[in-house]
This record gives C-alpha cells, structure tokens and sequence, in this order.
C-alpha cells in the first residue's frame, strides 16, 4: 500500500502543470522525504542576470510538497521561511532535499536544502524550515486509483 | 535622476526573462514601493490542482525585488518568510504590494501582501516579511544608461 | 460574555508568573488583538550591554499569546519569525502590539511590532510575524469561572 | 588569540545579566557553535501553565548569540525563525546546540536546535533558523582585555 502512495506521487509529479514549467524532476521519495533536482537556464533570470528567487523557491516548495504529501493524506503548506545562502551558476545542477524534522496528528515540520552540484565540490544555495497543516483527507489521486 | 531609477525599473522588469515566464507585471513602483500583478492558469497549478505556492512565491520576490532594488543599488535578498493563507481560484487577478518597513545603510526589510481581487471583495492570499543586504555598488543597467 | 474573556484574560496575565519575571503589563486587549508594554533595565542585557533578543521575543510572544487566545479556545504557537530592526534604550517605554492578520478554524496568523516611545518620537525595535493552531478547547481558567 | 576569545565569552556569559536572569548556562563554545543548558520552574509559565515562550526563545538567543560572535567581531541578530514543536516538562533539562551553516564576510546562518534531555530519551522541542549581520569591530571586552 505504501508502495502506491510513491508510485502515485511520482506520477503526479512528472505530469505536474507547474514542475513541467520549471523544469523540476523528481529524483528520490520516501516517508516525510523527497529529493528533486533541476537546472535554470537563462530564461528563468532576474533583471540583474542572476536566477530569480522565485525560481528557487518554486524548487524548495516541491520538494517540501511531495516530503508533506508522502504519508497518502493532504497535507497544506502554512509557513516557509527561506535564506538565500549565494547565487547559483546558471544551468548548473541544483538539487533540494525535503527532510520532516517532526511530525503528529495535525502539524509536519521540514528542513529543506538546495546545493549546487559540480566537479569543483557543492555549494549551499538555501536553507528553508517549513510547517504544513494535516488534514485527515486523503490525497485524492490515491482515491481515484482505489477504485 | 530618481524619475531615472523608475523609468529604469520599469523597462528591465518589462524585459526580465523571470517575469515573462510568470505572466508577471509590474503596475506601481516608488521608492521603497512595488505593486504587481498576475492571472494565474491551469499551468500554474500543483499536483493537487490549486495555483502552486512557488508561483505565489515568485509574485511576492518580483516585487520585493523592485522595492529594495528602487534606491539605485544592489540590493540582495537574504530571508523570506511567507506565510500562506488561502489558495487563489484559478485565473482570478493577483495583486501583490511590497513596502519598506525600515532601511539602514546595510539592511532593509519590507512586508509583502498578496490579495485575490474580484467582484465579491479582496482575498489575503499570502503575507511575507523580507529583509535584503544593501551593497554600495549602483544597479549595472542604471551605469550603462548613463553614459 | 465575551467581555467574560476579556475580563479573565487581564487577571491571569496580571498573576502570569513569566509576566511578573519579565516586568510586562497588559495595556489593552480585544478580539485578535493586544497591547502590551514594559521597560528593560541593565538585569535584562546581554554580553555587548545591549537589551537582550530574549526580553523583546518575550514582549512580543506575550502579546501574540494574548491575541491569539483571546477567541476564548486555546492557541498553540507554531511559528514565529522576528526581525530586529534597532536596539533600544535601556529603561525605555517599550509597547508592543499584536493584530491578527486572518482566523481559519485551526490556523491564525498575527502581525506583531514593537515599538520605543518616547518625546523624540517612535522607534520600530522589531516586526514580527506569527501563526498559531486553534484546538476546540476553551482555555481551562474560562471553564473554572463558569462553574 | 582563538584560545582568547573562548575563554572571554565564557566569562562574559557567566557574568551576563540575562543569562543570569534566566538561569541559561554555557556548556561548549567553539567557532561558530554553541551549546547552553537550562532548566526551567514554574516561575517561567504562562497563564495556560506551560514554559513560556520566550523563555525557550531566551534559551535559542543566548546560543546563537555566543555562536555568532566567536569569531571575535560583533554580530547583529537580523532575523530568527522559530517553530515550536512540544512544550517541555517544568524543570526538565532544556539543551541548545547553535550550529553556523553558512559565513561571508558580512552574512552568517545558524541552525539552532532544543532538545529536552531525560532518560526516557530526548524530545525536540523548537528548531529554529537565524541570520546575523557581520560587523569589521572587534567585541569591546576582548579589546579592553588586551590593553
């Protein structure tokens, strides 16, 4: 059963409207946990040349989704608080890692990572802390599959 | 030479490769101040079918951006905490505000609001509060126009 | 009775023993909404001689507590982000005040400043942003007073 | 002269007024981290009869605080991001650990952590996420103590 809920994120997530236009893939999911990566090209840049915030973000914020949704029933994002550690090279590799720090009945909290990866060594991009609300509903993808 | 800076703005964030990629626009910008705009379709939307919390995100470090970018320098954006309070419906007009809430030589920091407008009244989407780290270096394309 | 709420909240912040260990009163209170106010002499500084984080966080979760409980049920603080704006004087009127920002059933959110007042005019020490989870339980020294 | 500076802030925070205030006392100190402890009674509740907040905020401060300022120049608390995760038991015993995740020359990260310590094994607390300014001035005391 659990095996569905990965198997039914995974393809939600490559079909995802939001991940297609950013770009993002996932690349590992587990309990509370997920792994996505990406890389920004030109078009995804601010007006001072670098790789928008937003475009970061939007990384940090899926990995944060699938990590919260990882346990088969809604879970809503409330809060992300998120520090810009440096500015990655455009098109390099950029991975996120979404850990669940604590978890009970109606509140998750989750430590979120983005690094850049290369030949020279990673470089921490961002950190984020973040905090989802539970419900008891499930996700309604795994419903539909049910059936 | 502040009218300048406006003017400036105005065409980089119209030219800026980010803000095209979102449908993002810029209505209002002062010293300190930004106000955007966006309508939000299907492709936007998260595996769960609401408007993905990266592309509010995004909104809401657009006009960060231009407010503490307003003052003629570099400014780089160090921590960003949303809190996310209703998902918006589908297509509905987004309008995000940003204001500078205090501003010393090194650090500025700006509330950001999102709001749903429609017929029925405003909406609060989502509320930030960002600080940025102020360089003493002049925006590039402010140098440029000078000569 | 809802001024019932009112009425209590004032007599157990006034005998709160963390309150009286910090040296803050209630000035006002009202639905999602409190004042609060203290001076901080030399014992609340810290290493450098500076007023320390602590004292003010303490301020600000007090009234940010009042607030967020004073619907009558109890609420539990998930999340608060601070930023510190300016130190202020030592021995000071320091006033903090804290408005809520939306109410859900189990999520509410606060905007929180404190502020020093004096002849010279007003200062923003710090602005904070809070969110707290709303249970269906009615604060027990409400229960107790209706017996 | 590192060996100095350790042997300074463990004076310093020994003879701090808020720590003493508080009751928080150091543990480790080395470059970038810090680890404190404390135990709180009763006179550190709130009007619901939990530990207050600010007093764990108190605690999350005082170890970011000597963590940020070990490199010997003074560093500014800009922002503090703090989720809270259990309430701990009164008087039990409250461990931070202040960890630097990341250093330029004018910006630091710090991961922070509570954890309740008993035999029945260790319970998280708060998390917190935080960021200083860097300034080039040297701290006062180690100054004055080289004179």
């Amino acid at each position: 059963m659990t095996k569905d809920i990965f198997e039914s994120l995974r393809k939600e997530i490559k079909n995802e409207p939001y991940a297609n236009h950013m770009g993002i893939r996932l690349r590992d999911i587990g309990p509370g946990y997920a792994v996505m990566e990406t890389r920004y090209s030109e078009k995804m840049t601010n007006f001072v040349g670098l790789v928008h915030g937003g475009a970061i973000f939007s990384l940090i914020d899926e990995a944060f989704s699938a990590a919260s949704n990882s346990h088969g029933t809604v879970a809503v994002a409330l809060n992300l608080n998120v520090t810009f550690l440096a500015s990655p090279a455009i098109n390099s590799l950029l991975v996120v890692e979404a850990k669940e720090e604590s978890r009970s009945k109606r509140i998750a909290t989750y430590s979120i990572e983005v690094m850049q990866k290369d030949e020279n060594g990673d470089r921490k991009i961002a950190a984020c802390q973040a905090v989802v609300y539970r419900k008891d509903q499930r996700l309604a993808f795994l419903e539909e599959e049910a059936t």
